[in-house]
């Protein structure tokens, strides 16, 4: 296993989802940080399972407990240690797991790999709720980002057949991004959350899931930042975002637009305005050769329908080598969308935090 | 900058497309791989510039110098060190690019990220010639995953409106595999490439350049291989594709096409066929959870249109900071994408040894 | 700052002496090692400060909490995470040391690096009790090479100028190593502890401190591990040795002595005994050319007097730039060497498991 | 095995002894620095075989050839990639090392390692030649720190029973270490050299070789640089170092002088000068708590003595597992230590620049 990312700032997470804590260090961070808690606690609201949270009433679970590496809400520079405890440890409804893996889970790759000892009660170590500390530590880099000017806000482009206003690429405003990470529910379109909770409501109520689209994007970035070759912008984002469960594609400006356009149309071309070197569009997402060109980065990912779903499914027993058939008792979740968009905010924050510290 | 990419084995690229050479070194290379230089020779042949080489006459130049690491045809261990000396390092076609920056390449960004050092010329460290070098690499890497019974290959999925037949993901076999990967022009159905290359020409004589889609799978990779969180298959054979210029997206599996998808339709559910764990289908693209899962992994990458380009284009003058009409000179390629297929199976070889070296 | 070690497993130390805890992360444990408490209690009750613990009760402090990567007294694979609650989180009498810095502590250099930000209550995260997570993981490394037949032990070589008997370096038995790594007092001659304890009480009665040499031995290595060039095993220990506090010299076999040696009196020969290639001496401490050779790993480290002291110092106000008078308050040890042999065992014991599981 | 080292410039060698050339690749290396070639070239001469090259008429052979990265003589902050051409590859007469392992050489855990693909003519990728291009990137290292203000030197302390005035710690001028680093042979004292050379010459007339120390300083290191815990300076510095052959112990300020030292004689005490704090003592050599104290850094190794000597040995012939007589013929060094002063310089150099390029 590997729950270590990053080069000059380096997050290691830990715990498992029935287990007593999941948590993270985050070792490296610059000191002097001063942090947000409300901030803080609304990205793990807009996470947390059960409903839209941050707009309303603040959940009290999820809270994350600080254990080192901050004084008098400053970092110090030093490892800065969270642990968030696990309130529901009831691990009985996932002993049935081990035997018959769940589609598209990775219960069947987990069991190969590390066979009796991977504690598989809730997925273990894969679960999900690992996103918890990655959403803490994302929320902690959107802060140092924002001390240096750059903000980073997504929302959700798409789930199923509803589509949000894409983000302008060459003029998204840091302002729209701030509004869209203070959501619970982060779209840019008035009537989008309507739709798309209609959307999420006809799957639910057929026992299914249904995947979507997210676009990030982060404004104040200047040009120079990142390298070429192997540590481009976009590969350590892209590697950085792959550790989030179900996200199955990654792309950048117009990503696989590309496929079906030619250069006279998508070239970005380049003009002085006032003085200084601008782009006439952004259709690359503010990279170049792996290196930001001072445009917006703007990046979308893939998001798989969960796998986890009412209706009952095939599957196998891995000790009697018998078809079987799955039902998956609990509540589930129709679509995780929503609940990525602080998630793919974070794991961009970090990801940019750290290729300014290591590159800069 | 930042050349050096792998845990386990670590390749370091070197050279400027108009300096004396390029090559590279392995570093972690098992030792007892033997060399098939005529399938080195070939792979090199399907990314030189100049046409279709692989299948008709071997060009002599791109030829790969060994310096180390090979005793008697087989790797001893040691670093593999390898140059390929350029030919053409003629540079005065390229002084005027240091001031005006071509649209959509990397010269502006990295005009501010290195100044006056970079050695501007044809691109300089930055050039498309670097992937012979990835490609050497990956050709080495292939072999070694070719006597762990795994093999690579790969095909132009689309170029512009024309699309080949798609890989049967759950289906796809070692030999179709290897025959695309001794082709100059690697598709599948029979009539995509008379297509294709029309297709091409057209964007050609128009002065202008096509983008595409290549698909790459593997096959005969056990289940296991990988990792959960940050160091999953997806993510770091990501940050290696990325590395390819002009790629601008990466996808597993359905990739994108998860976004409108519904879990009843394209969970992979399983089932025991002859005695063994099997997948009904492959959606995912042989990975879940970030680990293998036993079917074939199949992935798919996005590459934006050459930005070079015969016809003119606005830019700026970085000194005057004035608006300036551009013309590249020189001979354009209308499409990289051809081109460009061997160097995805070379990524995506060297990723995923790098992985079972590390991580099997 | 830079908490984290390790290639194939990643240790990542957090807190602050005065903090609420410190702890670790261990990332990429194998699952399966079936953890003795009892052992890791025995370990952290040596390096505790207050006494002779490990051979008498066991004191209850410093016990070390587990929050993830554990079954059933078991690792699953996933990380071990784990705390330490600090009893004592009372820092009023270090809020002195922010202005005069301690002689040969890292106050000085701490407070040039992270100026205002670093938490120096008490040496904040620069503190030895952030030996205590280490000792730790070197507890539970321990394990995991005893279980592939390693044995590591070490011992109190020399305080000041009293010498315990040394290692035969081409005869270290299993045994003896397990016996001395079950001591509080680590010696291997009788009457080695009587003499020490009167060379550490004649310099407590004058205020003053006195340095030493730690010796350690890793048995049932098998020849091969390690690599040559940058990744030797003296280079890797050391590199983590050096992470001890009072830590300023690593040599293995002679070490310094071979400065005046001649090759026909050091050099180590090989004979066939009992059918086997065995060595008739082990001056190189087991080490040839970065790779074990299969005879005893022999390494020893000098550790330098304890720089606080009850005698006062000159010093400096770093505010006022003014020479000061510094008094020191508090408990202070005389000789950290007894407490610090396994911590030495812990960095030896992480370094190799390391250097197995990711070159073996 | 692993030839790559270092964390923002990875520094990659290659090359085996009898093979074609030897060389290395620097990634990350800033761009602009200036090079001296006559300053690498009497590096070069001052680490080659053959006698006292630097001061006299300079050999031809060992000359860098540079393959990238240098533009007009200045570094681009592209790979500078570099080979040296081997003149001599006859390896006729290292076939029989194959099967006869030298004793206190690599052969045997080499040949344990990789078996029968390892290239062992002249100990193959092993070779005290790969110190050439660590000396090549070492000579480039130092330009770039002194173009920081930083001078690294070093001189052979010690010869078997001949000793060299030790550097005053606390008082190392940076014009000494630049003409020490001029010379061929290091050394302080005027008649250093004549006892020293009698002493090898009294090893050599008795087919026997001699051991020795080196003793290394850098000057004009800001204090704050390095990291305290697992980035140490300390351990960064033994880490490369451990990678010259030879090397078996690493100490910093009075290293293992502190065994037998006490705190009162040897903490190292503030004072203000001319209104700047300032060290009255430079007993730690520079480094508190891993990080550097603006005092001069001052390290020494241990050299063992060179293995190879023309006297008879006992060893074993690893194919018929018998005991055997080992004569090794060709030319034999008696004592290696003037020929490892640069290298320590590059190491140390090299280390420094990674350091400060990482975690200034």
């Amino acid at each position: 296993m590997s729950s270590v990312i990053g080069k000059r700032i380096k997050l290691s997470l830990f715990g498992e989802s029935h287990g007593e804590a999941v948590g993270c260090v985050i070792d490296g961070l610059p000191g002097g940080i001063k942090l947000d808690f409300d901030k803080i606690s609304c990205d793990m609201a807009r996470r947390a399972p059960g409903g839209d949270n941050a707009s309303t009433a603040r959940r009290e679970n999820d809270t994350p407990h600080i254990l080192s590496g901050v004084k008098d809400g400053i970092t110090t520079g030093a490892p800065l240690a969270m642990l968030i405890e696990n309130e529901n440890q009831n691990s009985a409804d996932y002993e049935s797991i081990v035997s018959v893996p769940r589609p598209s889970h990775s219960d069947y790759p987990a069991y190969v790999k590390f066979g009796g000892n991977n504690d598989s009660r809730g997925g273990g170590h894969f679960s999900g709720r690992l996103t918890a500390p990655l959403t803490f530590a994302g929320a902690v880099a959107k802060q140092a980002l924002e001390e240096r000017g750059i903000i980073v806000g997504a929302h959700i482009k798409r789930i199923g057949s509803v589509y949000d206003t894409a983000f302008d690429m060459n003029g998204v405003s840091a302002d729209l991004l701030k509004e869209l990470s203070s959501k619970s529910f982060s779209v840019i379109s008035p009537d989008s959350e309507s739709k798309m909770r209609a959307e999420i409501e006809s799957y639910r109520a057929d026992e299914n899931s249904i995947g979507g689209e997210i676009e990030c994007a982060a404004v104040g970035l200047p040009a120079g930042i990142g390298a070429n070759i192997f540590d481009t912008v976009e590969g350590e984002l892209s590697k950085i975002l792959f550790a989030i469960p179900a996200v199955k594609g990654v792309q950048f400006g117009l990503g696989f637009g590309f496929a079906g356009a030619d250069a006279k149309a998508v070239n970005d071309e380049y003009e002085i305005k006032e003085g200084r070197v601008a782009l006439k569009s952004n259709n690359n997402g503010g990279v170049l050769g792996g290196i930001t060109n001072g445009a917006p980065l703007v990046l979308s990912v893939a998001v798989k329908p969960t796998p986890s779903i009412a209706a009952p499914q095939n599957s196998v027993n891995l000790k009697t080598l018998k078809n079987e058939r799955l039902v998956i008792s609990g509540r589930h979740d129709p679509c995780i969308v929503p609940r990525a968009v602080p998630v793919v905010e974070a794991a961009v924050a970090f990801g940019l935090l750290d290729i300014i510290l290591t590159q800069g």
